[in-house]
């Protein structure tokens, strides 16, 4: 289905993803003439804005969320942009919605970025209106359901009205310069393929750490927790790209193949491989803040056993990653923002320095996700010099994605690369249905390992890096996390 | 045998090398305190001049050549030195010389740097007054002979006083700060050595550039040339550094067992792996420089055959560097003076980003020896940003002996490090008989090669890479030489 969309329908228009991702994403493809002059932005949400409204909302969230050198003909993009009010559980309005992004030439893109239960409701409006044909196709953002049951039925449902090479499933964080950059260092190099296996690599460490608690997203939060807001889609992508074997091309079919390959090796989990934690209050850079069980408030049936941390020992049944754990973490109130991948290689097996006095640390690949986008390779080199305690070794941390190698470049956040995508029509950056099935399979495994031992989250200190179990889960086998 | 000697007896010590290296690095030695401070030095050569004058010479030695913010406390230094005029070739005077060096408690360094016609004489002066002991150690500069056949005579002359753990013979570039690095990178980091052999690299480079003509070096070049003035020990022992298998120790004999199992694994050069050349008139930096024939003046029997270039073709038979070709080559009058390895890794076998129009070069390693000491790895990463024309790859150096990672270390020249190392006793920098032998093996049959075919020099423009038939030696295997 490849071609270029002139129509693109945002559901959840005036919604906090579309203020602070969406709209400054759009203006920023525009600003710099990546978009087609024909494509039109067709808002809509339930509330009752005309196009004038909307585009004044559009350049308040611009004035808010993106940087001042990057606007620019804000005019230009604010004349793309119309709206048309929404029910979205109803089936009236869709028509009207449906004529205002008619007269498209070339075929209509949708995001749908609004609250999963609308998912099913809105997929029948389009239909109902004409808006699910072969030129038409829909990006939808997470949560997609909450279980492998659950994400069935909305697949279920998106797929009754688009086909599978129509569906494209966001996870931005396959968006990131980074997280491209590693298969670009995997897979332009050769260098480093013939290392990335068990025999060179020791482990992997994954961790998505917030600083920030509930935001507000109390209802979903609570029913999610973070093994399903993070682990299930972000984390198990990075996991899948680190791992998978070389595809046969940069494309969506040979990348997606491999990456479900991936998830599908995921061993089940034992009860002791996961750590769970639930933050009490504390203190993050100085600054005292709330337990979760504040932040929650009063909950019918007592207190929550909802996780906001989770540590969980991993491993991939297969030739190359045999016996090669890998350590995953995510948690709210953790001490840093930071997301990152650690590939950990093992130590030399001879060292034929330490006769001298010196000592070797292990090389190590760092990929920064957030809050920096960077990529630092560390060796060994000898310090320049000599003296009489022999020679002197230290690890020089060698900069791949440096800023100053690519300076000049503008910073771009993950949804331009999506949107963009989405409108062209490339898949190769979205999750598909096999991937994200695969990743619940495993998922709920380990919810399945969790009820029957009863499990409930250890409590920590808001500011710390989850429970103390969490660490131990690592150090019992000789593993510190990476936290600098 | 390990003593730190508390005497050092430089022959040749009013020379150019003692003026411009010998001197300045001992003094350097001096101020960073890295001597001992019972160290005396005793300078010897044919000139007839006392203690003060000796100290003057050196002071006026270390103002021309010892950069002034590393002169410090030089009167401290100049007061260790002593003179004793020595005519070399008679016994006559060797009892005087010992007589300076005599009240030696912890042992003698002898640190020869003489014409090699002196070496002879010198050995026999040396036993006649007893400087030949247990407690007493020798340096060697090159040149040691002019053929396998000369240089065993040499090294038999020496051995009769010298046990071979008391000969240090000198080969300056093993003294340098990155050709010790290589070391480091090869046997402290797990990165490398999986992908040092034939499956991953596709060739090596050894580059001896000079800018310089014959520098007053006319009778002894004349008859040496750049086979046997560059290749036989400089470039065969970077070469045996790069090729080794990892020692068990950093230490001489380990290092050195591994170094000469590489020089006898070269195998014989044929006619056709060669190229020589001769320089005639040219320009080097916009400034006109005469030819090789006009430097050497007239000469008896016509004119010179000695080549003032040599490429050359060479393979290490055995498993891991079966099949790579190691393009050696050297010469004076060319564009720049550089000295560089450079070890080119093979393609990747598959791009899956050439459908996306994106073009990978392959891994390629450069160390610099001279004028800069540098390692350089390039890596190919993603360019940030998007676009329309897919995905864009670069690439990235990675400057792995960067200064900033050791800023506020001194350069220190190679000298430095090899005088202490032969003060202390410590033969790992030194060439050892076995390899000196096994390299003169292998140029000897170069040679050879060239009397059968009655190969001439081609002649070269001075100020361009040697003859078009080097260029081709490399371009014939789709191999470029690495000018930048």
């Amino acid at each position: 289905m490849s071609f270029t969309a002139d129509r693109l329908l945002l559901f959840g228009a005036t919604g906090d993803l579309s203020q602070r991702m969406l709209l400054p994403s759009l203006a920023a493809l525009h600003a710099d003439h990546l978009i087609g002059d024909d494509l039109q932005i067709i808002g809509t949400a339930r509330s009752d804005l005309d196009d004038a409204g909307f585009r004044n909302f559009a350049r308040e969230a611009l004035e808010k969320f993106m940087p001042a050198e990057r606007r620019s003909d804000m005019a230009g993009f604010l004349n793309r942009l119309s709206y048309q009010p929404l029910d979205a559980t109803t089936l009236e309005g869709y028509k009207e919605l449906a004529d205002k992004a008619c007269c498209s030439e070339h075929g209509t893109a949708i995001f749908l970025s609004t609250a999963p239960s609308l998912f099913e409701p809105t997929i029948a409006g389009l239909r109902h209106a004409g808006l699910a044909g072969e030129n038409v196709r829909i990006g939808l953002e997470k949560p997609l359901g909450t279980s492998l049951e659950t994400s069935c039925e909305i697949n279920d449902a998106v797929a009754a009205a688009f086909s599978e090479d129509r569906t494209y499933r966001i996870d931005h964080y396959l968006g990131k310069e980074t997280v491209q950059n590693l298969m670009a260092l995997r897979f332009a190099n050769i260098l480093f393929e013939p290392i990335w296996n068990s025999n060179y690599i020791e482990h992997v460490q994954i961790t998505v750490a917030e600083t920030v608690g509930l935001e507000g997203r109390v209802a979903f939060y609570d029913d999610a927790g973070a093994l399903r807001d993070m682990v299930q889609n972000h984390m198990l992508q990075l996991l899948a790209l680190v791992c998978m074997e070389p595809p046969t091309d940069f494309d969506a079919t040979a990348i997606r193949d491999e990456k479900v390959k991936v998830l599908r090796a995921l061993r089940k989990v034992d009860a002791g491989e996961t750590v769970t934690g639930q933050y009490r209050a504390g203190a993050i850079d100085g600054k005292s803040v709330p337990g979760y069980d504040e932040e929650l408030g009063p909950k019918d049936g007592g207190d929550s056993d909802t996780e906001t941390f989770v540590a969980i020992k991993a491993h991939v049944e297969n030739w190359r990653w045999k016996g090669v754990p890998f350590y995953l973490r995510t948690g709210k109130r953790l001490p840093e923002r930071v997301t990152e991948i650690v590939v950990q290689f093992r130590c030399i097996p001879h060292s034929i320095f330490s006769s001298k006095g010196a000592t070797t640390q292990p090389n190590r690949l760092v990929i920064g996700i957030q809050p920096d986008e960077n990529v630092t390779l560390n060796v060994m080199a000898k310090v320049p010099g000599l003296g009489r305690d022999g020679i002197r070794l230290r690890q020089v941390p060698l900069n791949i994605a440096m800023p100053d190698a690519f300076s000049g470049k503008t910073r771009r956040i993950a949804y331009e690369r999506l949107l963009l995508d989405l409108i062209e029509g490339d898949q190769t950056l979205f999750v598909r249905r096999d991937e994200v099935e695969a990743q619940w399979e495993w998922i709920d495994a380990i919810r399945a390992t969790w009820s029957e031992s009863d499990l409930k989250p250890k409590t920590y200190s808001a500011g710390t890096w989850g429970p103390s179990a969490a660490i131990a889960l690592a150090e019992r086998d000789g593993v510190s996390w990476h936290d600098e």
